[in-house]
């Protein structure tokens, strides 16, 4: 079983690239795209958030499925950030165009963190997701500080 | 690396269950959230699709790449179908809740479909996504047709 889950999560490692290959007719398919992205993995990271915190019951199953999941999902929506989908229904910020480096260092940073929580919830210890997720949670936090509106 | 897509696929099917251990606050996150899972779906479904019509180039990696997110994606929405979720800003039918039966066959036929053209995107070879492409497509429809209003 673990092994299965190690070899998933190396498996998602290859899912890298094909959000790169997406491509969209529209910018706002693209922000529509993006958007939806981040709305499933905050549901999955939800999921793990009220483990880490006590809201809900340690289930060790659901917290590696859950990871997962969130694993994948934090590969794709940055393909979505698109030249021209800086406007319309987002919230994104126009810094996310003119500083690109630092937009990518801190969706890098954030992608180790959570490559880290899936590890974390693949041991089956409440302690360990506890410790990687609030890391996690911080990297998500710091990029929405710096790139997304209120 | 076609053990290791193997291995996804096979870690994949293991996520059947973390979607059922969704909770949704209310029922407009319940369907803000079964939404977003078919929007990825959608959009990574169709970079199969225009490779499988000509409408874009066939790159065996990303086609594979596209059918592992599709896989993952296809097994999500599903909790998002809560009771109470059937009013708001949904196209879903009431039959989802009164037909739930019938609305589990045709998810069921599409998640076994999906699952076969996930294999074949693994195959590497443009002929076999193109033959599992359409009963696919069809499945979707199936489901849209009974479930969904225009």
């Amino acid at each position: 079983m673990k092994a299965i889950w190690t070899a998933a999560v190396a498996a998602a490692a290859l899912i890298a690239l094909p959000a790169a290959a997406q491509n969209f007719a529209k910018p706002e398919d693209a922000i529509k795209y993006r958007k939806a992205s981040f709305t499933v993995m905050a549901a999955h990271f939800g999921t793990l958030g009220a483990m880490a915190n006590g809201r809900a019951p340690y289930d060790a199953k659901a917290a590696a499925d859950a990871a997962a999941v969130v694993e994948v999902m934090a590969k794709l929506p940055w393909a979505g950030f698109t030249a021209g989908s800086d406007k319309g229904d987002t919230r994104a910020k126009p810094e996310i165009w003119t500083q690109q480096a630092k937009f990518k260092e801190v969706a890098d940073k954030n992608g180790a963190e959570i490559t880290k929580l899936a590890a974390a919830a693949r041991t089956g210890n409440l302690d360990n997701l506890k410790a990687a997720f609030g890391p996690t949670a911080a990297s998500c936090k710091a990029c929405h500080d710096n790139f997304r509106k209120d």
